[in-house]
Protein backbone atom coordinates (compact mmCIF):
# COMPACT_ATOMS: atom_id res chain seq x y z
CA UNK A 1 0.00 0.00 0.00
CA UNK A 2 1.42 3.29 -0.68
CA UNK A 3 1.84 5.37 1.92
CA UNK A 4 -0.85 8.19 0.24
CA UNK A 5 -3.49 5.21 0.79
CA UNK A 6 -2.43 5.14 3.90
CA UNK A 7 -3.20 8.39 4.97
CA UNK A 8 0.51 9.11 6.58
CA UNK A 9 1.70 12.13 6.23
CA UNK A 10 4.03 11.75 3.03
CA UNK A 11 7.93 11.30 2.85
CA UNK A 12 8.19 14.61 1.00
CA UNK A 13 5.25 16.79 1.65
CA UNK A 14 6.39 19.44 -0.78
CA UNK A 15 9.37 18.42 -3.54
CA UNK A 16 11.17 20.85 -5.65
CA UNK A 17 12.85 19.59 -8.59
CA UNK A 18 15.42 22.40 -10.55
CA UNK A 19 15.69 20.98 -14.20
CA UNK A 20 12.72 19.10 -14.73
CA UNK A 21 14.62 16.55 -17.18
CA UNK A 22 15.08 12.96 -17.53
CA UNK A 23 16.67 12.46 -14.11
CA UNK A 24 14.75 15.44 -12.22
CA UNK A 25 11.47 14.22 -14.34
CA UNK A 26 11.95 10.49 -13.29
CA UNK A 27 12.73 11.37 -9.52
CA UNK A 28 9.39 13.08 -9.40
CA UNK A 29 7.10 10.50 -10.63
CA UNK A 30 9.17 8.02 -8.57
CA UNK A 31 8.05 9.38 -5.88
CA UNK A 32 4.57 10.60 -7.17
CA UNK A 33 4.29 6.62 -7.97
CA UNK A 34 5.05 5.58 -4.49
CA UNK A 35 2.91 8.20 -3.15
CA UNK A 36 6.00 9.67 -1.47
CA UNK A 37 5.32 12.71 -2.15
CA UNK A 38 2.68 15.75 -1.57
CA UNK A 39 3.19 18.66 -4.22
CA UNK A 40 6.09 18.91 -6.57
CA UNK A 41 7.14 22.45 -7.92
CA UNK A 42 9.16 22.33 -10.93
CA UNK A 43 11.67 25.08 -11.68
CA UNK A 44 13.49 25.11 -14.98
CA UNK A 45 15.64 27.69 -17.07
CA UNK A 46 13.73 26.50 -20.12
CA UNK A 47 9.94 28.04 -19.94
CA UNK A 48 8.82 25.57 -22.61
CA UNK A 49 10.46 22.52 -20.52
CA UNK A 50 9.02 23.25 -17.39
CA UNK A 51 5.45 24.08 -19.07
CA UNK A 52 5.74 20.56 -20.78
CA UNK A 53 6.66 18.63 -17.27
CA UNK A 54 2.99 20.18 -15.63
CA UNK A 55 1.92 19.03 -19.26
CA UNK A 56 2.94 15.60 -18.60
CA UNK A 57 1.53 15.79 -14.64
CA UNK A 58 5.52 15.54 -13.40
CA UNK A 59 4.71 19.06 -11.65
CA UNK A 60 1.92 20.26 -10.17
CA UNK A 61 3.61 24.09 -10.55
CA UNK A 62 6.14 26.22 -12.09
CA UNK A 63 7.57 28.38 -9.24
CA UNK A 64 10.70 30.31 -9.08
CA UNK A 65 14.15 29.51 -7.17
CA UNK A 66 12.28 31.92 -4.13
CA UNK A 67 9.49 29.73 -3.92
CA UNK A 68 11.00 26.64 -4.10
CA UNK A 69 13.32 27.52 -1.03
CA UNK A 70 10.51 28.84 0.85
CA UNK A 71 8.05 26.27 0.22
CA UNK A 72 10.42 23.01 -0.45
CA UNK A 73 10.56 20.08 1.99
CA UNK A 74 12.93 18.70 -0.09
CA UNK A 75 15.26 20.71 -3.39
CA UNK A 76 16.49 18.25 -5.95
CA UNK A 77 18.95 19.77 -8.13
CA UNK A 78 19.09 18.38 -11.46
CA UNK A 79 20.80 21.21 -13.92
CA UNK A 80 24.49 20.76 -15.25
CA UNK A 81 26.44 20.76 -12.61
CA UNK A 82 28.16 23.93 -13.56
CA UNK A 83 24.60 25.53 -12.19
CA UNK A 84 24.96 23.82 -8.91
CA UNK A 85 26.65 27.22 -6.98
CA UNK A 86 24.98 30.21 -8.58
CA UNK A 87 21.56 27.73 -8.15
CA UNK A 88 22.29 27.49 -4.34
CA UNK A 89 23.32 31.36 -4.06
CA UNK A 90 19.91 31.96 -5.10
CA UNK A 91 18.39 29.51 -3.18
CA UNK A 92 20.10 30.35 0.34
CA UNK A 93 18.35 34.04 1.14
CA UNK A 94 14.80 32.16 1.35
CA UNK A 95 16.19 28.76 2.26
CA UNK A 96 13.59 27.57 5.44
CA UNK A 97 16.21 26.14 8.48
CA UNK A 98 14.63 22.79 7.49
CA UNK A 99 14.54 22.09 4.00
CA UNK A 100 17.02 19.61 2.93
CA UNK A 101 18.96 19.74 -0.86
CA UNK A 102 20.47 17.39 -2.73
CA UNK A 103 21.76 17.14 -6.11
CA UNK A 104 21.38 14.55 -8.86
CA UNK A 105 25.70 15.44 -10.37
CA UNK A 106 27.76 13.26 -12.04
CA UNK A 107 30.65 14.58 -9.97
CA UNK A 108 30.66 15.47 -6.39
CA UNK A 109 33.82 16.76 -5.19
CA UNK A 110 33.94 19.86 -7.07
CA UNK A 111 29.51 19.78 -5.75
CA UNK A 112 30.90 20.08 -2.08
CA UNK A 113 33.01 23.06 -3.36
CA UNK A 114 30.13 24.63 -4.65
CA UNK A 115 27.82 23.85 -2.10
CA UNK A 116 30.44 25.48 0.89
CA UNK A 117 30.90 28.48 -0.74
CA UNK A 118 27.52 29.07 -1.66
CA UNK A 119 26.00 27.87 1.30
CA UNK A 120 28.68 29.13 3.75
CA UNK A 121 27.18 27.78 7.15
CA UNK A 122 24.20 25.93 6.04
CA UNK A 123 25.95 23.86 4.32
CA UNK A 124 24.53 21.02 6.43
CA UNK A 125 20.99 21.28 4.38
CA UNK A 126 23.22 20.24 1.56
CA UNK A 127 23.71 15.92 0.57
CA UNK A 128 25.61 15.70 -2.38
CA UNK A 129 24.32 12.80 -4.40
CA UNK A 130 24.32 11.45 -7.63
CA UNK A 131 21.82 8.63 -9.07
CA UNK A 132 23.59 6.22 -11.88
CA UNK A 133 21.29 5.57 -14.26
CA UNK A 134 21.84 6.13 -17.76
CA UNK A 135 20.63 8.90 -19.84
CA UNK A 136 20.57 8.23 -23.25
CA UNK A 137 17.24 10.20 -23.36
CA UNK A 138 17.07 13.44 -22.27
CA UNK A 139 14.16 15.83 -21.29
CA UNK A 140 10.39 16.08 -19.24
CA UNK A 141 9.12 13.59 -21.85
CA UNK A 142 11.85 11.21 -21.21
CA UNK A 143 10.97 10.94 -17.44
CA UNK A 144 10.15 7.58 -16.13
CA UNK A 145 9.26 6.61 -12.68
CA UNK A 146 11.20 3.20 -13.20
CA UNK A 147 14.50 4.58 -14.31
CA UNK A 148 15.68 4.35 -10.49
CA UNK A 149 14.48 0.74 -10.13
CA UNK A 150 17.46 -1.42 -9.67
CA UNK A 151 20.40 1.50 -10.15
CA UNK A 152 23.06 2.53 -7.45
CA UNK A 153 22.47 6.29 -6.20
CA UNK A 154 25.72 7.51 -4.22
CA UNK A 155 25.58 9.37 -1.50
CA UNK A 156 28.58 11.42 -0.34
CA UNK A 157 27.41 13.37 3.04
CA UNK A 158 29.33 16.27 4.42
CA UNK A 159 30.21 16.07 8.46
CA UNK A 160 27.94 18.86 8.69
CA UNK A 161 25.04 16.82 7.38
CA UNK A 162 21.88 15.64 10.34
CA UNK A 163 22.15 12.11 10.89
CA UNK A 164 18.62 12.27 10.46
CA UNK A 165 18.41 14.00 7.21
CA UNK A 166 20.40 11.71 5.74
CA UNK A 167 18.54 8.49 6.82
CA UNK A 168 15.60 10.54 5.36
CA UNK A 169 17.07 10.79 1.95
CA UNK A 170 18.31 7.42 1.57
CA UNK A 171 14.48 6.32 2.44
CA UNK A 172 13.48 8.84 -0.57
CA UNK A 173 16.06 7.17 -2.97
CA UNK A 174 15.13 3.49 -2.11
CA UNK A 175 11.22 4.12 -2.02
CA UNK A 176 12.36 5.37 -5.54
CA UNK A 177 13.66 1.49 -6.04
CA UNK A 178 17.05 2.18 -5.88
CA UNK A 179 20.30 0.71 -3.81
CA UNK A 180 21.90 3.41 -2.17
CA UNK A 181 25.92 3.24 -1.50
CA UNK A 182 27.88 6.26 0.57
CA UNK A 183 31.61 7.03 -0.06
CA UNK A 184 33.71 9.83 -0.36
CA UNK A 185 32.92 12.33 -2.64
CA UNK A 186 37.00 11.83 -3.84
CA UNK A 187 35.83 8.54 -4.39
CA UNK A 188 33.07 8.47 -6.33
CA UNK A 189 34.81 11.04 -8.84
CA UNK A 190 37.91 8.54 -9.79
CA UNK A 191 35.52 5.72 -9.67
CA UNK A 192 32.98 7.22 -11.80
CA UNK A 193 36.19 8.93 -13.92
CA UNK A 194 36.50 5.53 -15.16
CA UNK A 195 33.66 3.78 -15.78
CA UNK A 196 31.29 6.90 -17.39
CA UNK A 197 33.71 9.94 -17.89
CA UNK A 198 36.54 8.07 -19.64
CA UNK A 199 34.60 5.97 -21.64
CA UNK A 200 32.60 9.12 -22.73
CA UNK A 201 35.41 11.06 -23.71
CA UNK A 202 37.03 8.08 -25.75
CA UNK A 203 34.01 7.82 -27.38
CA UNK A 204 33.67 11.72 -28.32
CA UNK A 205 37.32 11.75 -29.62
CA UNK A 206 36.81 8.47 -31.71
CA UNK A 207 33.74 9.51 -33.03
CA UNK A 208 35.31 13.22 -33.85
CA UNK A 209 37.99 11.45 -35.50
CA UNK A 210 36.00 9.85 -38.00
CA UNK A 211 34.05 12.36 -38.57
CA UNK A 212 36.75 15.05 -39.63
CA UNK A 213 38.66 12.19 -41.58
CA UNK A 214 38.49 12.97 -45.91
CA UNK A 215 36.74 9.51 -46.13
CA UNK A 216 34.12 10.25 -43.25
CA UNK A 217 31.05 9.27 -45.59
CA UNK A 218 33.02 5.78 -46.48
CA UNK A 219 33.44 4.97 -42.88
CA UNK A 220 30.09 6.23 -41.75
CA UNK A 221 28.47 3.58 -44.74
CA UNK A 222 30.72 0.85 -43.75
CA UNK A 223 30.07 1.57 -39.57
CA UNK A 224 27.91 -1.54 -38.04
CA UNK A 225 26.84 -2.66 -34.58
CA UNK A 226 29.76 -2.64 -33.27
CA UNK A 227 30.18 1.22 -33.95
CA UNK A 228 26.90 2.04 -33.15
CA UNK A 229 27.51 1.17 -29.86
CA UNK A 230 31.05 2.01 -28.95
CA UNK A 231 29.73 5.33 -29.65
CA UNK A 232 26.19 5.53 -28.80
CA UNK A 233 27.69 8.06 -25.79
CA UNK A 234 29.02 10.64 -28.08
CA UNK A 235 25.66 11.73 -28.78
CA UNK A 236 25.05 12.98 -25.05
CA UNK A 237 24.76 17.06 -24.68
CA UNK A 238 27.63 18.76 -25.28
CA UNK A 239 27.04 21.00 -22.82
CA UNK A 240 26.13 18.47 -20.01
CA UNK A 241 29.08 17.20 -20.78
CA UNK A 242 31.92 20.05 -20.70
CA UNK A 243 30.62 20.35 -17.61
CA UNK A 244 30.88 17.44 -16.03
CA UNK A 245 34.40 16.79 -17.70
CA UNK A 246 35.75 20.39 -16.65
CA UNK A 247 34.44 19.49 -12.99
CA UNK A 248 35.95 16.35 -12.77
CA UNK A 249 38.84 17.57 -14.75
CA UNK A 250 42.42 16.04 -12.39
CA UNK A 251 40.15 12.72 -12.08
CA UNK A 252 39.61 12.13 -15.75
CA UNK A 253 42.77 13.23 -16.69
CA UNK A 254 44.53 10.70 -14.37
CA UNK A 255 42.30 8.12 -15.42
CA UNK A 256 42.84 8.88 -18.99
CA UNK A 257 46.70 8.78 -18.20
CA UNK A 258 46.40 5.13 -16.65
CA UNK A 259 44.05 4.23 -20.33
CA UNK A 260 46.69 5.15 -22.21
CA UNK A 261 49.41 3.06 -20.54
CA UNK A 262 47.58 0.04 -21.08
CA UNK A 263 46.49 1.49 -24.94
CA UNK A 264 50.52 1.64 -25.06
CA UNK A 265 50.90 -2.16 -24.07
CA UNK A 266 48.42 -3.40 -26.63
CA UNK A 267 49.85 -1.27 -29.42
CA UNK A 268 53.42 -2.54 -28.46
CA UNK A 269 51.79 -6.35 -28.87
CA UNK A 270 49.79 -5.47 -31.91
CA UNK A 271 53.31 -3.95 -33.62
CA UNK A 272 55.15 -7.16 -32.57
CA UNK A 273 52.81 -9.06 -34.11
CA UNK A 274 52.70 -11.03 -31.09
CA UNK A 275 49.64 -13.26 -30.66
CA UNK A 276 49.66 -14.66 -27.32
CA UNK A 277 50.39 -11.45 -26.25
CA UNK A 278 47.02 -9.73 -27.72
CA UNK A 279 45.04 -13.08 -27.42
CA UNK A 280 45.52 -12.87 -23.56
CA UNK A 281 45.21 -9.23 -23.21
CA UNK A 282 41.76 -9.58 -25.30
CA UNK A 283 41.08 -12.69 -23.26
CA UNK A 284 41.35 -11.14 -19.93
CA UNK A 285 38.53 -8.25 -21.20
CA UNK A 286 36.22 -10.35 -22.89
CA UNK A 287 36.23 -12.87 -19.74
CA UNK A 288 35.40 -9.46 -17.36
CA UNK A 289 33.36 -7.88 -19.42
CA UNK A 290 31.03 -11.26 -20.11
CA UNK A 291 31.18 -11.77 -15.98
CA UNK A 292 29.87 -8.03 -15.44
CA UNK A 293 27.02 -8.32 -17.97
CA UNK A 294 26.16 -11.40 -16.10
CA UNK A 295 26.45 -10.34 -12.82
CA UNK A 296 24.86 -6.63 -13.62
CA UNK A 297 21.84 -8.28 -15.47
CA UNK A 298 23.30 -5.76 -18.31
CA UNK B 1 7.77 -15.89 -55.97
CA UNK B 2 10.80 -17.94 -54.66
CA UNK B 3 13.53 -19.39 -57.15
CA UNK B 4 12.79 -23.27 -55.97
CA UNK B 5 9.17 -22.68 -56.37
CA UNK B 6 9.44 -21.30 -60.08
CA UNK B 7 11.13 -24.59 -60.86
CA UNK B 8 14.43 -23.00 -62.45
CA UNK B 9 17.18 -24.24 -60.92
CA UNK B 10 18.81 -22.20 -57.44
CA UNK B 11 21.08 -19.74 -57.64
CA UNK B 12 23.45 -21.92 -55.91
CA UNK B 13 22.76 -25.82 -56.91
CA UNK B 14 25.56 -26.90 -54.00
CA UNK B 15 26.58 -24.83 -51.13
CA UNK B 16 29.88 -25.98 -49.15
CA UNK B 17 29.80 -23.58 -45.73
CA UNK B 18 33.02 -23.81 -43.87
CA UNK B 19 32.46 -23.00 -40.62
CA UNK B 20 28.88 -23.32 -39.68
CA UNK B 21 28.63 -20.27 -37.16
CA UNK B 22 26.49 -17.03 -37.17
CA UNK B 23 27.89 -16.17 -40.44
CA UNK B 24 28.45 -18.73 -42.27
CA UNK B 25 24.90 -20.32 -41.00
CA UNK B 26 23.04 -17.16 -41.77
CA UNK B 27 24.22 -17.20 -45.07
CA UNK B 28 23.16 -20.72 -45.80
CA UNK B 29 19.58 -20.06 -43.99
CA UNK B 30 19.16 -17.07 -45.84
CA UNK B 31 19.42 -19.00 -49.09
CA UNK B 32 17.23 -21.90 -47.87
CA UNK B 33 14.56 -19.22 -47.25
CA UNK B 34 14.51 -17.38 -50.73
CA UNK B 35 14.90 -20.83 -52.15
CA UNK B 36 18.30 -19.96 -53.79
CA UNK B 37 20.74 -22.77 -52.79
CA UNK B 38 19.82 -26.95 -53.35
CA UNK B 39 21.82 -28.54 -51.54
CA UNK B 40 24.10 -27.08 -48.47
CA UNK B 41 27.17 -29.05 -47.16
CA UNK B 42 28.57 -28.04 -43.64
CA UNK B 43 32.43 -28.19 -42.55
CA UNK B 44 33.98 -27.76 -39.65
CA UNK B 45 36.46 -27.59 -36.98
CA UNK B 46 34.57 -28.90 -33.88
CA UNK B 47 32.26 -32.14 -34.68
CA UNK B 48 29.52 -31.05 -32.20
CA UNK B 49 29.50 -27.31 -33.87
CA UNK B 50 28.48 -29.19 -37.62
CA UNK B 51 26.10 -31.79 -35.54
CA UNK B 52 24.05 -28.80 -34.02
CA UNK B 53 24.31 -27.08 -37.85
CA UNK B 54 22.94 -29.96 -39.42
CA UNK B 55 20.47 -30.50 -36.25
CA UNK B 56 18.99 -26.89 -36.68
CA UNK B 57 18.63 -27.56 -40.47
CA UNK B 58 21.28 -24.94 -41.54
CA UNK B 59 23.03 -27.35 -43.47
CA UNK B 60 21.85 -30.84 -45.02
CA UNK B 61 24.86 -32.97 -44.68
CA UNK B 62 28.21 -32.96 -42.55
CA UNK B 63 31.08 -33.05 -44.96
CA UNK B 64 35.40 -32.99 -45.48
CA UNK B 65 37.14 -30.10 -46.73
CA UNK B 66 37.91 -32.60 -49.74
CA UNK B 67 34.02 -33.57 -50.47
CA UNK B 68 33.10 -29.48 -50.49
CA UNK B 69 35.90 -28.79 -52.75
CA UNK B 70 34.54 -31.66 -55.17
CA UNK B 71 30.49 -31.06 -55.10
CA UNK B 72 30.16 -27.34 -54.16
CA UNK B 73 29.15 -24.76 -56.87
CA UNK B 74 29.71 -22.30 -54.40
CA UNK B 75 32.42 -22.40 -51.43
CA UNK B 76 31.66 -20.30 -48.30
CA UNK B 77 34.67 -19.98 -46.06
CA UNK B 78 33.65 -18.30 -42.36
CA UNK B 79 36.13 -19.26 -39.92
CA UNK B 80 38.48 -16.88 -38.42
CA UNK B 81 40.62 -15.41 -41.29
CA UNK B 82 43.72 -16.68 -40.03
CA UNK B 83 42.49 -20.57 -41.19
CA UNK B 84 42.14 -18.59 -44.48
CA UNK B 85 45.29 -20.02 -46.32
CA UNK B 86 45.20 -23.47 -44.55
CA UNK B 87 41.65 -24.34 -45.75
CA UNK B 88 42.21 -23.02 -49.34
CA UNK B 89 45.30 -25.17 -49.72
CA UNK B 90 43.38 -28.39 -48.11
CA UNK B 91 40.39 -27.32 -50.93
CA UNK B 92 42.87 -27.14 -54.27
CA UNK B 93 43.98 -30.83 -54.83
CA UNK B 94 40.22 -31.92 -55.10
CA UNK B 95 39.04 -28.38 -56.37
CA UNK B 96 36.52 -28.51 -59.13
CA UNK B 97 37.35 -25.92 -62.50
CA UNK B 98 33.71 -24.18 -62.02
CA UNK B 99 33.49 -24.31 -58.13
CA UNK B 100 33.64 -20.67 -57.10
CA UNK B 101 35.75 -19.76 -53.31
CA UNK B 102 34.33 -16.61 -51.60
CA UNK B 103 34.87 -15.71 -47.76
CA UNK B 104 33.10 -13.77 -45.03
CA UNK B 105 36.85 -12.61 -43.56
CA UNK B 106 36.74 -9.08 -41.63
CA UNK B 107 40.51 -8.21 -43.55
CA UNK B 108 41.00 -8.57 -47.16
CA UNK B 109 44.75 -7.26 -48.39
CA UNK B 110 45.54 -10.68 -46.20
CA UNK B 111 43.24 -12.71 -47.20
CA UNK B 112 44.02 -12.06 -50.75
CA UNK B 113 47.63 -12.66 -49.95
CA UNK B 114 46.58 -15.92 -48.11
CA UNK B 115 44.35 -16.39 -51.68
CA UNK B 116 47.41 -15.66 -54.09
CA UNK B 117 49.52 -18.29 -52.01
CA UNK B 118 47.13 -21.16 -51.35
CA UNK B 119 45.84 -21.22 -54.90
CA UNK B 120 48.45 -19.87 -57.38
CA UNK B 121 46.85 -19.80 -61.31
CA UNK B 122 43.67 -20.54 -59.70
CA UNK B 123 43.29 -17.78 -57.54
CA UNK B 124 40.22 -16.80 -60.23
CA UNK B 125 38.02 -18.77 -58.42
CA UNK B 126 38.41 -17.02 -55.45
CA UNK B 127 36.51 -13.68 -54.94
CA UNK B 128 36.81 -12.40 -51.49
CA UNK B 129 33.90 -10.69 -49.73
CA UNK B 130 33.42 -9.16 -46.17
CA UNK B 131 29.31 -8.96 -44.86
CA UNK B 132 29.70 -5.90 -42.39
CA UNK B 133 27.13 -7.55 -39.88
CA UNK B 134 27.32 -7.26 -36.37
CA UNK B 135 27.99 -10.19 -34.49
CA UNK B 136 27.55 -9.82 -31.08
CA UNK B 137 26.12 -13.47 -31.01
CA UNK B 138 28.15 -16.85 -31.73
CA UNK B 139 27.44 -20.20 -32.74
CA UNK B 140 25.39 -21.81 -35.12
CA UNK B 141 22.34 -21.45 -32.68
CA UNK B 142 22.32 -17.43 -33.26
CA UNK B 143 22.27 -17.93 -37.12
CA UNK B 144 19.19 -16.16 -38.91
CA UNK B 145 17.94 -15.70 -41.93
CA UNK B 146 17.33 -11.83 -42.07
CA UNK B 147 20.94 -11.00 -40.97
CA UNK B 148 21.94 -9.54 -43.66
CA UNK B 149 18.86 -8.15 -44.76
CA UNK B 150 20.00 -4.26 -45.81
CA UNK B 151 23.33 -4.84 -44.27
CA UNK B 152 26.34 -4.01 -46.61
CA UNK B 153 28.86 -6.15 -48.30
CA UNK B 154 31.90 -5.21 -49.31
CA UNK B 155 33.43 -7.76 -52.57
CA UNK B 156 37.41 -7.00 -53.25
CA UNK B 157 37.89 -8.72 -56.70
CA UNK B 158 40.94 -9.97 -58.08
CA UNK B 159 41.63 -9.07 -61.61
CA UNK B 160 41.90 -13.07 -62.25
CA UNK B 161 37.69 -13.65 -61.44
CA UNK B 162 35.63 -13.79 -64.00
CA UNK B 163 33.34 -11.32 -64.68
CA UNK B 164 30.48 -13.66 -64.77
CA UNK B 165 31.07 -15.18 -61.13
CA UNK B 166 31.58 -11.75 -59.81
CA UNK B 167 27.84 -10.55 -61.15
CA UNK B 168 26.74 -14.28 -59.68
CA UNK B 169 27.85 -13.61 -56.53
CA UNK B 170 26.80 -10.27 -56.35
CA UNK B 171 22.87 -11.80 -56.96
CA UNK B 172 23.70 -14.41 -54.42
CA UNK B 173 24.32 -11.85 -51.57
CA UNK B 174 21.52 -9.63 -52.82
CA UNK B 175 19.40 -13.04 -52.66
CA UNK B 176 20.30 -12.86 -48.96
CA UNK B 177 19.13 -9.22 -49.00
CA UNK B 178 22.56 -7.50 -48.45
CA UNK B 179 23.62 -4.21 -50.55
CA UNK B 180 26.99 -4.88 -52.54
CA UNK B 181 29.63 -2.64 -52.82
CA UNK B 182 32.84 -3.39 -54.47
CA UNK B 183 36.50 -1.74 -53.38
CA UNK B 184 39.91 -2.35 -53.19
CA UNK B 185 41.32 -4.52 -50.57
CA UNK B 186 43.38 -1.98 -49.24
CA UNK B 187 40.26 0.63 -48.52
CA UNK B 188 37.84 -1.94 -47.47
CA UNK B 189 40.97 -2.72 -44.50
CA UNK B 190 41.56 0.87 -44.51
CA UNK B 191 37.98 2.15 -43.66
CA UNK B 192 37.27 -1.61 -41.37
CA UNK B 193 40.31 -0.20 -38.95
CA UNK B 194 38.59 2.75 -38.15
CA UNK B 195 34.99 1.79 -37.97
CA UNK B 196 35.17 -2.06 -36.52
CA UNK B 197 38.87 -2.47 -35.67
CA UNK B 198 39.51 0.24 -33.84
CA UNK B 199 36.53 0.34 -31.74
CA UNK B 200 37.39 -3.26 -30.56
CA UNK B 201 40.94 -2.42 -29.86
CA UNK B 202 40.24 0.53 -27.99
CA UNK B 203 37.14 -1.31 -25.92
CA UNK B 204 38.99 -3.91 -24.86
CA UNK B 205 41.96 -1.81 -23.30
CA UNK B 206 39.55 -0.27 -21.21
CA UNK B 207 37.59 -3.08 -20.52
CA UNK B 208 40.96 -4.59 -19.63
CA UNK B 209 42.47 -1.27 -17.97
CA UNK B 210 39.12 -1.38 -15.38
CA UNK B 211 39.35 -4.84 -15.17
CA UNK B 212 42.66 -4.63 -13.99
CA UNK B 213 42.33 -1.90 -11.62
CA UNK B 214 43.23 -2.56 -7.55
CA UNK B 215 39.27 -1.45 -6.63
CA UNK B 216 37.61 -3.02 -9.98
CA UNK B 217 34.89 -4.18 -7.81
CA UNK B 218 34.06 -0.77 -6.94
CA UNK B 219 34.08 0.23 -10.24
CA UNK B 220 32.30 -2.37 -12.00
CA UNK B 221 29.68 -1.78 -9.47
CA UNK B 222 28.86 1.91 -10.58
CA UNK B 223 29.22 0.74 -13.89
CA UNK B 224 25.87 1.66 -16.16
CA UNK B 225 24.59 1.77 -19.36
CA UNK B 226 27.10 4.42 -21.05
CA UNK B 227 29.99 1.73 -19.93
CA UNK B 228 28.06 -1.11 -20.67
CA UNK B 229 27.96 0.20 -24.44
CA UNK B 230 30.92 1.16 -24.53
CA UNK B 231 32.34 -1.83 -23.61
CA UNK B 232 30.27 -4.96 -25.57
CA UNK B 233 31.94 -5.28 -27.91
CA UNK B 234 35.22 -6.43 -25.80
CA UNK B 235 33.37 -9.27 -24.87
CA UNK B 236 33.63 -10.42 -28.46
CA UNK B 237 36.49 -13.66 -29.32
CA UNK B 238 39.87 -12.96 -27.91
CA UNK B 239 40.88 -15.65 -31.19
CA UNK B 240 38.77 -14.27 -33.62
CA UNK B 241 39.94 -10.19 -32.90
CA UNK B 242 43.87 -11.84 -32.26
CA UNK B 243 43.15 -13.13 -36.10
CA UNK B 244 42.06 -9.73 -37.27
CA UNK B 245 44.10 -7.02 -35.53
CA UNK B 246 47.23 -9.44 -36.63
CA UNK B 247 45.58 -9.64 -40.16
CA UNK B 248 45.11 -5.94 -40.58
CA UNK B 249 47.94 -5.14 -38.40
CA UNK B 250 49.59 -1.76 -40.17
CA UNK B 251 46.04 -0.21 -40.98
CA UNK B 252 45.15 -0.98 -37.27
CA UNK B 253 48.30 0.91 -35.52
CA UNK B 254 47.66 3.79 -38.51
CA UNK B 255 44.17 4.65 -37.41
CA UNK B 256 45.36 4.06 -33.70
CA UNK B 257 47.82 7.16 -34.32
CA UNK B 258 45.49 9.19 -35.73
CA UNK B 259 42.92 9.03 -32.93
CA UNK B 260 46.04 9.38 -30.47
CA UNK B 261 46.01 12.56 -32.25
CA UNK B 262 42.94 13.75 -31.54
CA UNK B 263 43.00 12.47 -27.99
CA UNK B 264 45.70 14.80 -27.22
CA UNK B 265 44.13 17.48 -28.59
CA UNK B 266 41.25 16.39 -26.45
CA UNK B 267 43.36 16.38 -23.50
CA UNK B 268 45.09 19.26 -23.99
CA UNK B 269 41.63 21.57 -23.48
CA UNK B 270 40.32 19.85 -20.65
CA UNK B 271 43.91 20.21 -19.26
CA UNK B 272 43.91 24.02 -20.07
CA UNK B 273 39.73 24.05 -18.70
CA UNK B 274 39.41 25.67 -22.11
CA UNK B 275 35.25 25.62 -21.92
CA UNK B 276 34.88 26.35 -25.33
CA UNK B 277 37.23 24.18 -26.83
CA UNK B 278 35.54 21.14 -25.32
CA UNK B 279 32.49 21.80 -25.84
CA UNK B 280 33.10 22.51 -29.51
CA UNK B 281 34.45 19.11 -29.80
CA UNK B 282 32.02 17.34 -28.15
CA UNK B 283 29.50 19.27 -30.26
CA UNK B 284 31.29 17.98 -33.57
CA UNK B 285 31.02 14.27 -32.11
CA UNK B 286 27.33 14.74 -30.88
CA UNK B 287 26.16 16.09 -34.06
CA UNK B 288 28.09 13.65 -36.32
CA UNK B 289 26.94 10.70 -34.34
CA UNK B 290 23.08 11.84 -34.15
CA UNK B 291 23.22 12.50 -37.98
CA UNK B 292 24.68 8.65 -38.51
CA UNK B 293 21.91 7.29 -36.19
CA UNK B 294 19.18 8.64 -38.15
CA UNK B 295 20.69 8.12 -41.52
CA UNK B 296 21.83 4.46 -41.33
CA UNK B 297 18.81 4.21 -38.79
CA UNK B 298 20.77 2.47 -36.20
Amino acid sequence: MSQAASGAAPLVPVLAVVGVGLIGGSFAAALRKQGAVGRILGVGRQRASVMEARKLGLIDEIATLEQAAAEADLIMLSAPVGATRPLLEGLLPFLRADTLITDAGSTKADVVKAAHAALGDRVGQFIPGHPVAGAEKAGPEAADPMLYRGRKVVLTPLPQNRAADRERLQRIWEACGAQVMVMEPEVHDKVLASVSHVPHFLSSVFMWQVATAADSDLRMALAASGFRDFTRISAGSAEVWRDIFLSNRAAVLSELREVKEALARAEQALEHADGPALEKFLERAATARRLWGSRSGM
